[in-house]
């Protein structure tokens, strides 16, 4: 263990070791925006993620559907601290959290830490069918994205070389299940794909035939948006000829297609998972309370019961705030939770108090496709034109590195004018 | 076959079929060329490859160095054919060609033709030691490009880990294989990552202490250059502090690294190939000589003996032209061929004569780093930074798609000022 040390802290350890060392697990925007705000903190900030980038995960559907390139979303954690010189980043892959030595275990080492700040994230839950997870890919990592839009455009190889009609209808049809901003989102980009963009591509079929299936289980679409913004967000998707499916949960999944509730059956060449979300299994490696949906039960402290010097972040936390408020699973309440976990460590280091946190909600934002969108800022709710102009500001100005800023704006600004799409690619390996 | 013939060709087959049809096999310089040289032809154009995107091989050593992203380089085959209405695509795979029934066969089908143009390119060549494909990768296809940055970005991780000196120094070692344009290339664009671009981003490693080598079996780099600018590419490869080794061919290629003739070894991290190349099958599927690349020989009509209607173009041919040039397996030569391919099938189908192939050199450019490059204009010879310019206005000014040529442009801009790359992102299935 001490050469460890050694080795992770060359120049804090030539000296006895006096700085304290915080370990953050990810970089997702909780981990990223703790990291960043221990910058001037007099300790020694490790960071270690499984992958060399930060994924700006609210974009990633864009990606799947051929509208942005992996590069223009993501960026490298050291590129981004590159110049904290307390940071070290390291890409490696937790395994277990030691609670008695207060050491991270990866496959290859034991990182010690006086603080630690758990912000790994969620992944999908399949609701007890993992075996989904094969036939109905979800969408939280690059490689998902990319495997997603070759699927997507694979499928209109498909249809554009079978001389058979009722297998073409089959490779033209998507189901995507879920219907949260994730769902409307990927369910509005694959019709405008196939009405707008690839229209004038194939000689065989008509992508105009496309369906786009959209099923959600409870009862409207969006439902953590007020009701009248989730009929708008409805009505947006119908123009854009996606069916939609209230009410009617998933019972089956395969490789054929999707069989609801009701019995309605969809034979379909791609299922796209966007139903629910799963924390990473830190609750495991802190021997924790966890919720049904695997989040460690923190309270407004973020801290972990029993361990005053581990806390907890972003998606990987349930949290009600010190206002009484739900923190909900977005973007901007992981970055605000990083940022207090990091306050509180700077706190807890000088021996002084800090306040609960307190979730402020600047607002809530889904796209459904070309000036189509719904946003709600408490009294103030947008939708259609108003509301997607809003998106793309927010979208484009929470991107990290301002190349990635230039370059997705001018994307954007190419596919808005042409209708095109800069990234359509098949790629991976052949089969 | 003849309900392939019409669903092939329905608007054509709605009559009797009069229109003869052309079929490309390849997608690529040659053949991407003869279908846009035949957009006003009086016939029908099936152009066939295996994926969906036109690459632009020439830029994808800056995939495999973080430079450009894929989708920069590589566009759809549809899309750049969407308007033109004689032409149809097929993503598919060559299996043979029947020469009897005038067929090429694909895994699920036959495809008649009138006339034939095969442009299916080259492979690398291991000169028959296959198993080192999988421990030294070339550089062709996109999904090697991204997997040689993945090996790469990889090993700066694993040398950040260890704290075994030794192995530290194995994965900071980086050996390419041959010193044609490719290895040059690729040599040069790793010691710059490794001294310019990710320099502040590690902790534990100086990644200044990457040691790239660059080994070629002949006497001098750059063979197809005149001597001069072989020694000053073998020059401005040095400032760079690449190693280079000339006149002692590999002898063992391993996990581990290589072995030369002379008895030198270098334990690397990752190894690259770029030492031979292999045309493509077309000679077993045509039943023709072939020399020893592999290549179908043909005379200066690019005709296939013995059958007038089946052409031969690109790295597939091996050609002597009209003026007793040997045709280079260069993209500008396979650009001249696939036009002159397809005039010569126009005059076929109107049954006059053509000229036969003569090729135009316009000069030679490889580069080797910022500011670094050589070219060959017969009598203009340039070496580093006007080389430099020249490569660069040339490279993006052949670049398919207006977006991708600003795209590259403003990219290549911002790494010259910044020294930054913008796709330093390791993807791919997790191990």
């Amino acid at each position: 263990m001490d050469d460890q040390l050694k080795f992770l802290n060359q120049s804090a350890m030539s000296e006895q070791r006096r700085r304290p060392r915080v370990v953050i697990l990810g970089a997702g925007f909780g981990g990223l925006s703790a990291a960043k705000a221990l910058k001037s903190a007099n300790a020694d900030v490790v960071i270690l993620d499984r992958h060399n980038y930060h994924l700006f995960q609210p974009l990633l559907y864009q990606v799947a559907t051929a509208g942005l390139s992996p590069n223009q979303i993501a960026t490298p954690i050291r590129q981004i601290l590159s110049r904290q010189r307390n940071a070290t980043v390291l890409m490696d892959r937790v395994v277990d959290v030691d609670l008695d030595t207060s050491e991270v275990v990866t496959p290859a080492r034991r990182i010690g830490f006086d603080f630690l700040i758990v912000a790994t994230g969620a992944r999908h839950a399949y609701f007890g069918h993992d075996d989904w997870e094969a036939v109905a890919p979800g969408l939280k990592k690059i490689d998902e994205a990319t495997d997603i839009r070759k699927r997507l455009l694979l499928a209109f190889e498909v249809a554009e070389n079978t001389a058979d009609a009722e297998m073409r209808q089959v490779a033209l049809t998507f189901v995507v299940v879920g219907g949260g901003p994730t769902g409307v989102e990927m369910a509005g980009a694959i019709a405008e794909l196939a009405r707008n963009t690839i229209m004038r591509d194939f000689r065989n079929i008509n992508t105009c035939d496309t369906r786009v299936v959209l099923v959600e289980a409870g009862p409207r679409l969006l439902p953590s948006f007020p009701e009248k913004l989730s009929a708008s967000a409805e009505a947006q998707l119908r123009k854009l000829k996606v069916e939609v499916i209230r009410g009617d949960p998933v019972v089956e999944c395969s490789a054929s297609g999707v069989r609801l509730q009701s019995g309605a059956e969809f034979d379909a060449a791609m299922i796209v998972w966007g139903a629910g979300v799963m924390a990473s299994p830190a609750a495991r490696w802190l021997k924790s309370d966890a919720d049904r949906a695997g989040r460690v039960i923190v309270g407004p402290d973020l801290r972990l019961p029993g361990h005053p010097n581990i806390l907890v972040i972003g998606d990987t936390a349930a949290i009600t705030d010190a206002a009484g408020h739900v923190v909900p699973g977005v973007a901007p309440a992981a970055k605000q939770m990083g940022q207090h976990a990091a306050r509180a460590v700077v706190a807890m280091i000088a021996g002084r108090k800090y306040p609960p946190f307190v979730y402020r909600n600047y607002g809530n934002l889904a796209t459904i496709g070309r000036k189509a969108a719904v946003a709600d800022f408490g009294r103030l709710r947008l939708a259609g034109f108003a509301a997607w102009l809003v998106w793309g500001f927010v979208h484009v100005g929470f991107l990290i590195g301002f190349r990635n800023r230039i370059s997705v704006m001018l994307d954007w600004a190419w596919s808005y004018f042409t209708f095109g799409r800069g990234a359509r690619l098949i790629t991976g390996d052949d089969r």
